[in-house]
């Protein structure tokens, strides 16, 4: 399947090892620029949003960020250059990101009101997961979704339940406390009833009755009791998903991961795997 | 012991089928539209507790309300007319529960204070539990079930030691903060030691003496580490629950569900299982 | 050993059975019965406390504490009748028990301040845990105790750690925020740091400045990554504790428990098990 | 390897025993004597920072902490000279936490403003761990730090993603609440995400809007739910760990410790191990 890449495949094999694969040493050294450089943006755009710091150092902020933008893109057009198939990657969840990761900037030339692009801009963040190919965290972080797929369907079910609970218990608290006491609406009864049984417990609403109290403490112990519940789930799964491994390597086809370790060929475009 | 059934038998299969099991396509489809039907009406009565969304909306929501009433209506009805015994689908759960959803809105319109019923209407959200019968889910839903019930023992008294130890620091708490910092009471203080040993924390009632507040560290560590103390014993229970497996398919009899694997007929009107 | 028990050992054999064993139908009954009696006496002391309910009910409230402890009285004599060494009982933890649940209310009669009383009321809940003995509870309860005891010392341990952090944690609070932000001295620190680390989070103390704020979120997803650890041991310990088991029956001459399942003579008094 | 010691070895290695060793019984009482005068002076240094405390007993606890700071310099002494190799100990972790403890009281005759040094005598506290080598503790200890160690880099990964979670959430909310309602910038954003996500829930801000308390309601949940991820992964190691077990004397050249059990010579100087 391979004689589907052009003839000028050496220059491009050795760029997509750079960028794509993090085991040799010009993939670890891009990585940790990668690394660095999404820090340093995500940092720039926090401080950006403190009005003190913003109003002494915005257009240093604003450089930085012209700075930042400008090298993302390159890494993107490199990326799209080196993948056999720049579409296929430019669909991709991480090609997505690369976008985002970029277009907000180039917009704001032609937006005024700045603000919205801020949670695009965070979405930056995003790609340090790509950067979680470093090394040993490979292991780690498959096992970690292996246990969460494993576990979500069962976490599904029990959050279902959970919300049941609270919006029962939510509309029993908006009978027995009312609008006097906070509990205003259903809505905001059953956002009460989720601060409680998570054990966050801001405090901005509280029972008042006697009643009421009795209540809550009752949903406390329950939510107390029951976090064991998907706690046991996933304890079994990732104990079971610690002992499974996949290879680490990217198909240089379509940088997709996440072969089996005895596969041969990518199991989304077909190419071969060397 | 299929002949206490009536000749007409076929048609109500069929409906059964559709109604009560999940794996044919007209029992998906039929789950699929409760489900909306269900979380429609859920928010239906949410919403109509915001004071003004209701001075807005309120003819319109009471107006779905009654078009949610009815088709539960046509609904419960068909249950009724398709199982075998329909006296003793009523005296189940999901019998009652089907008609407290569909009780109060008739009664309604005899009664003057609508609020009351909130609650009730609340019930609806329980029929959800019936849709979890889609596909993948049984399973998990068993082994929750199955993982719950064989520790609940052990979490009954886990939860006595905890009330016993809230109890004794409530009324210590009682004792060294006394009415004045807000521990008006025992019941009052067991309520604030239930708040912090669960680690909810609201703030509206905290120790303010030296000797309260180092009282309260030490619950709150013990509190911290005993929570470990039902997770792991679910953790045990769940990977044993886990192994385990029941058949998915309801009685046509009595839609008796959670039959062993092996079972031939109902366990609990004895009728044979197909 | 039995020959140390007097010639008139049948009638104490009997009551020694109803008391101390929750097998037979009369054991079973009493410790009902008990049950029922230490619930209604914590409840007892408990609305005593609230001003409310004292102004209106105080005398009967006052009769009723009266009467369970005559009752209490009974049983505690009773139990020194039937056991074979009444001062090895009076000098076990539930022989102190009990008598502290029966005194206060004698002493009460010469002494002024009642209130100081509440606490040592409260001790009554202890009784609870004897009636635990009933049937099935036996064996979870003694997995708890084993799993407690097993990972005692780890916790332990990890508590330790807990403590340094939050000492050190509360120093340098003490010194980024100050007294100005509510951070009195290193004591009401360090009593912040673990209101923090153990997720209660009251906010009656909470960090105004930047760089406390920055600290504060370390430590709490520290502690929120380090609850992980005793849950992990106390797992361990349970599951293996689940695999364990011992007779359930008292010995009648000291009435201890606990012994192993294949003992034949009590390990504390020597007395031959039946 | 031992030749590297000087003849005059058998004094310091009686020395040697007492204060690196707790098996003997020099040891042990030197341990506990250790032990008593850290939590004394750590209790020294936190009753000092209280104003009312200070202003009535500051002389003498000053005195004590002078007491406490001349035994700890002669312990540091002791320790250099029984040492084989002085100046690996000095630079080693105890060594500086040694040498941190008793520094401060000698710069405080130097400096003025003595709140600075509260800190740094709160690392006295870390020398507690040594008397943690005291017999049964040292399993665990290594139980805890083998598993700590093996599980520390997917809790790095999960911490990862727990702070990508909360900037993107913490920029949402800055976005959907604003200064208005306190979420004045997205650091402080990402502080209220952390607090929230954690369970803390301290209350000293929270979501104003009906959106804010949704997204807000979406946060504890998830937060609740991915809780069991961590735990799930200790749990595992912390059950593999505790298999494991390595040989608890220290090295008498360089005093390093954690040698596996078939150690014959220290892996850090080469020296036999007794």
């Amino acid at each position: 399947m391979q004689d589907n890449t052009p003839p000028s495949a050496d220059w491009r094999a050795q760029l997509h090892e750079i960028i794509f694969e993090a085991e040799t040493p010009g993939g670890k050294a891009f990585d940790v620029a990668l690394l660095i450089l999404i820090v340093l943006s995500v940092l720039n755009v926090s401080l950006e949003s403190v009005a003190s710091i913003r109003a002494e150092w915005g257009s240093q902020l604003y450089a930085i960020d012209w700075a930042v933008t400008i090298l993302f893109t390159i890494e993107y057009v490199m990326r799209l250059a080196c993948v056999g198939k720049p579409l296929r990657y430019a669909r991709s969840f991480f090609g997505l990101v690369d976008l985002l990761s970029i277009l907000p900037m180039y917009l704001s030339l032609f937006l005024v009101d700045s603000q919205s692009l801020l949670v695009i801009r965070a979405f930056r963040l995003l790609r340090i997961f790509r950067v979680l190919k470093l090394g040993h965290f490979v292991g780690e972080e498959r096992a970690l979704n292996a246990a969460l797929r494993a576990s979500s369907r069962k976490i599904t079910v029990f959050v279902g339940v959970m919300l049941t609970i609270t919006l029962i218990a939510g509309a029993l608290m908006y009978l027995i406390e009312g609008p006097a006491n906070g509990f205003t609406s259903i809505p905001e009864s059953v956002y009460w009833a989720i601060v409680t049984m998570t054990t966050v417990g801001y405090g901005d609403i509280a029972p008042q009755t006697f009643l009421g109290k009795f209540l809550a403490s009752a949903m406390m112990i329950m939510g107390y009791g029951i976090i064991a519940v998907p706690t046991g789930i996933v304890t079994v799964e990732v104990s079971s998903a610690l002992r499974n491994s996949t290879r680490t390597d990217a198909c240089r086809e379509c940088s997709a991961e996440g072969h089996a370790a005895d596969a041969v060929h990518c199991k989304y475009c077909g190419a071969k795997l060397d």
